[in-house]
């Protein structure tokens, strides 16, 4: 039986080392601003993006260490996000996975600044991709840049703002999780893609469609979990949504209808790379996002 | 007589119409975003940095057009920080540039997310260069990473929060300085070099040294235009260092002896690139921050 939890966690410790090599070190006069990008960076959690790119990259042909750079990079943005959304003026929270949130261990001014440097080096993680050509690494930086931007994550956080004010329809729900989590979701398999030396055609879009339904998958895992999961697995707050007013996708449907359109995307998702070979991994991992606890 | 202001004029509308050009424009769902983002990116200012990343490239012998990405790049980099530096967390201004600063405007949140913004298409913009080879646009982008990084503009903003702390010795303050303005207007000439094709040797240390010692220069005229400057000109509160408790130029020097000193600098600023052909605009460019009354 095919083990994804060991999989996961190999992935997620070449990813921990790619960090700790692509991020900065340190300086003796300032050391607090390393310490605080670490904090975050090195905290574990599931390292599922990276997981994807690695992965991608896997079942093209290509080698894990040639993705390692853009997996770094795109984690990288993944914790920026975190620490910036966990700030007082967001969404004010002081626990991220089981541990007190950046600002509540370093302060408000740090947090912000190390989210600043996260992003900031992420793009130089990718670009030191020594593995890949300068025009590759390029074509990998300016996707960094478009998913994360305002057309990528930042415009979905901004969607996601403004659904706390006013209630999102369906399709601007949709719309808001494609580009909060789906973007980089979908960066993921991209920058897969690209380190496998695929850049288009079949395979490429196969990848892209597997990771765009496991995004929103995901997504409509994590309302059912925020709605009844268990604070101490989740090691976050529950419950914040219904709270906040927030629209989600049991503003729309029941729970177990909701539970179903997971498992229908999931399907969908699996199809999409269906006849690839070696795919057996990213099938694998479809199935333990929809079974995820946390 | 050489009319520098005429050329800041010229510089600071290319820099505009490029950055109009490279940022994102909007999306009717959340137009707010890119609203906030141009509103503090198309907020006027000096545009130094822009000046002298074409004026680098030109005194090298290249071609402004293969400038204007890195430039507006910069630009977006120099709001970024001006955005985040502003926020209450940081140094909590109420005014830039003479208006409002962005999270009086748009609120919190979405000044972080406009920062964040600006940092993250800065690099989507350098990438976008097509009068430069994929090589040397990736050059590019490892330096913008690491200028604007934990060992540059970064680490200079951490520094100067510990100095709000500890008085920082003169070494210290030469490090913030050289870290906190000095690594983006070293790297506006760094990247006006790398437009006209020049990547090292002579002429490429002459321009970073002259950057390096200009940068020197306009933070000590800055701390003294703190402290006897006019708000009204300025565009922004003056006399908060002394208030902060700061340590600055003045905190080892007089008035008189800063003056002196800035001159001292900006003449070694001159004689870096003073065997160089078609010196004449970074020449008057030293001269006139020297004198510049805001």
């Amino acid at each position: 039986m095919f083990d994804i939890k060991n999989e996961l966690n190999r992935a997620a410790e070449l990813t921990e080392e790619a960090l700790d090599r692509l991020l900065p070190s340190s300086d003796p006069d300032y050391p607090v601003i390393f310490e605080a990008v670490r904090y975050s960076a090195m905290a574990g959690g599931k390292r599922i993006r990276p997981f994807i790119t690695l992965k991608v990259c896997e079942m093209l042909g290509g080698d894990v260490s040639a993705a390692l750079p853009y997996a770094a990079a795109i984690e990288m943005i993944h914790c920026y996000s975190l620490i910036h959304d966990d700030l007082p003026c967001m969404d004010n929270d002081d626990l991220r996975r089981g541990k007190p949130t950046n600002h509540k261990v370093y302060g408000e001014a740090m947090a912000l600044l190390a989210g600043d440097a996260l992003l900031t080096h992420a793009f130089g993680a990718a670009a030191s991709n020594e593995k890949m050509s300068p025009e590759t690494n390029l074509a990998a930086l300016k996707l960094l840049s478009e998913r994360a931007g305002c057309y990528g994550m930042i415009g979905g956080q901004v969607l996601d703002m403004i659904g706390e004010e006013t209630p999102h329809s369906y399709e601007l729900l949709l719309k808001m999780h494609e580009k909060k989590t789906g973007a980089l979701i979908r960066l993921s398999a991209e920058l897969g893609a690209l380190a496998a030396g695929c850049r288009s055609g079949e395979k490429y879009e196969a990848a892209v469609k597997y990771a765009e339904y496991i995004g929103l998958a995901f997504q409509i895992v994590d309302d059912i979990l925020d709605a009844e999961g268990d604070e101490v697995t989740l090691g976050k707050s529950v419950g914040t949504d219904r709270r906040e007013g927030k629209t989600t996708f049991l503003s729309f449907m029941s729970i177990y209808e909701a539970h179903r359109r997971a498992e229908l995307v999931t399907i969908e998702a699996k199809n999409a790379i269906e006849k690839i070979e070696n795919n057996e991994t990213l099938l694998a991992l479809a199935d333990y996002l929809l079974s995820r606890k946390s």
